[in-house]
């Protein structure tokens, strides 16, 4: 490893690399991790020097708060190679805004934006050819953070660690996907944690899942934990539901992820003068809408899969076929997106941002 | 190091043991742990060969699910030696069918009672002079289980790590305890994972505990997401309430954690013919009896601190002051229930478990 300082992070440099042991033509999403990682501290009330460093296991203490009490957040974002080998993030600052807003719901320091930019920015100049080109190629980034700080006592930590590692990743495809619309299990309370990216919220939706998978669906439609009469979320994305020429979605809430993809998704289409609607869709909507023909769409929306389509769901054991249809909105908007991300239409939006 | 073989578990003893750099008179609860741990790893859809090792730091790849997406549980028990030099377990059954009820919900491998338990006692006799004599001394265990397979995707993992670490404690006292009645935030969904002691409930109790520390009070009674207006938990505490003289406290149900000391509590109560009410206690009928002076007592139940005595709580910006009592209910439990643990008393619940 050689030593290296560049605008205050330090540079290990792994004295080998991974890349040529990867097939990118043959990916499993988030499985493959570039050769570094960057990392800062937090100790004493204060962030320590960020560094960069080989991708490795590292050590933590069995009484780590993280491994107990579950003080832990993450972002999902994605980098992009265009045709002239230029990377392009996607509208980094929705990302860097949300993750702070989830450190401070679990009662976690805010990670200042130079650390998390020029971390980000930094790392991926470094592991740069792990970034290939062309659509459907991207570089899935995963910052987070995690309470490193000892003993078994339910009181917030005070050590983190702040990371950011690299996976490059290939074009989501996620099969037919059936969902079953949840009448018994919910993903987030009221004044609960379902807005952050809290670990903690991830976790709670596996039984769940496997119960549905189980039965033949892919992915759960989350309802209100309340009265589960509202459409909330489908699976670890939001959701929207085209009715007649119309989207609608539910608003965010202290319930809802405020999803990149989604506020995203709401910009191209009202661009591309298809109707929204942002308000609580109910359970009884859809079933009807699927009953008299006017339930014409059902997508998931988030970085990982972009736009997700969904081919029919199951409520009160009645599962509802959706229709076969040649001009969907969910692929139109998918490709605007892509096109856009990839740097193969112009981006009239700025949501950009070279590295 | 040397190595030896006891009943399948491979005991790697420490070469030097920490416990005279330990102040025994002055332990910060949860932060002192003894020389060794048990470990078992789950790979490849079995549990591996289990091993007692030195406490020390472990390895975990940056992508393990643990910080990821929060699959993560525990338990919290206590082990008390007795005049004679005999250690005793209390309940321990109880905890260990809790662990495994929150490793279902939490789609995570179940642990065979062999490896738990024998576990458990073999780490508590390698251990066994860290574990000191008279009322208020007391091992806590914490045994737990984090996901450790990789890959940033929210998936169950397939690699678990099965662990029980030691900390020495003594009598917890919490001070004067004011609580404040959630009126927004909460700790659990209907349909969710409050009632596992999964690691993702705590954390997110954290940021509204700092906002009630910060008014003035040590901790937050949890009312129903829904509706808040019934009482769930204190803190991470099951909740009693004494109005005149009848206990309440809430059913246990999928948002309410099914607490040992809880349910003990309830059997002591009704041995020493205390009246106990086991149905939801609303807010409202909380804020009559005190307005009235039939509120006696509040207090909180768990395994650290065994009672918690509450002083008074506010709701609605309304501050009521609880009576000072001669004859506390929550100090007569705590004491038979004290006794009976460090075997001051006779055990005529079969509570107690020698190792």
């Amino acid at each position: 490893m050689s030593t290296t300082q560049t605008n205050k992070i330090e540079i290990l440099k792994s004295a080998t690399s991974k890349i040529n042991e990867v097939d990118f033509g043959n990916l499993s999403f988030g499985s493959v991790f570039t050769d570094h990682l960057f990392e800062c501290d937090f100790k004493n009330g204060e962030w320590q020097k960020p560094v960069i460093k080989p991708y490795a296991p590292f050590l933590l203490d069995p009484s780590s708060r993280v491994f107990h009490y579950g003080q832990a957040i993450f972002e999902g974002m994605k980098a992009y190679k265009d045709a002239n080998d230029d990377v392009w993030l996607f509208r980094p600052d929705e990302n860097y805004n949300r993750f702070n807003k989830s450190a401070l719901r679990m009662a976690m320091p805010e990670v200042p934006e130079e650390i998390f930019m020029n971390g980000l920015n930094q790392l991926l100049q470094l592991d740069e050819a792990w970034i290939k080109k062309g659509k459907g190629n991207a570089m899935y980034i995963r910052p987070f953070m995690i309470a490193t700080g000892t003993g078994v006592i339910a009181n917030p930590s005070h050590d983190y660690k702040f990371m950011i590692i690299l996976s490059p990743v290939t074009s989501y495809y996620s099969g037919d996907v059936k969902v079953l619309i949840a009448e018994h299990f919910s993903r987030a309370a009221n004044g609960g944690i379902g807005a952050a990216k809290a670990a903690g919220n991830y976790a709670a939706q596996f039984y769940p899942t496997n119960l549905a998978n189980q039965a033949g669906f892919q992915q759960v439609i989350w309802t209100d934990d309340a009265t589960h009469t509202k459409l909330e979320e489908a699976g670890t994305m939001n959701v929207f539901f085209r009715i007649n020429d119309t989207l609608f979605t539910a608003p965010v809430s202290e319930r809802i992820l405020d999803g990149v993809t989604r506020k995203t998704l709401i910009e191209l289409a009202k661009s591309e003068n298809i109707a929204v609607e942002i308000r609580p869709v109910l359970v009884s909507e859809l079933v009807e809408a699927a009953k008299n023909g006017s339930l014409k769409e059902i997508f998931g929306a988030g970085t990982a899969a972009v736009v997700s389509p969904i081919s029919g769901f199951s409520y009160q054991d009645v599962y509802y076929d959706l229709p076969k249809i040649e001009k969907s909105v969910a692929i139109q908007l998918k490709d605007k997106l892509t096109n856009i991300q990839n740097k193969l239409e112009e981006d009239t939006f700025g949501w950009t941002v070279k590295i």
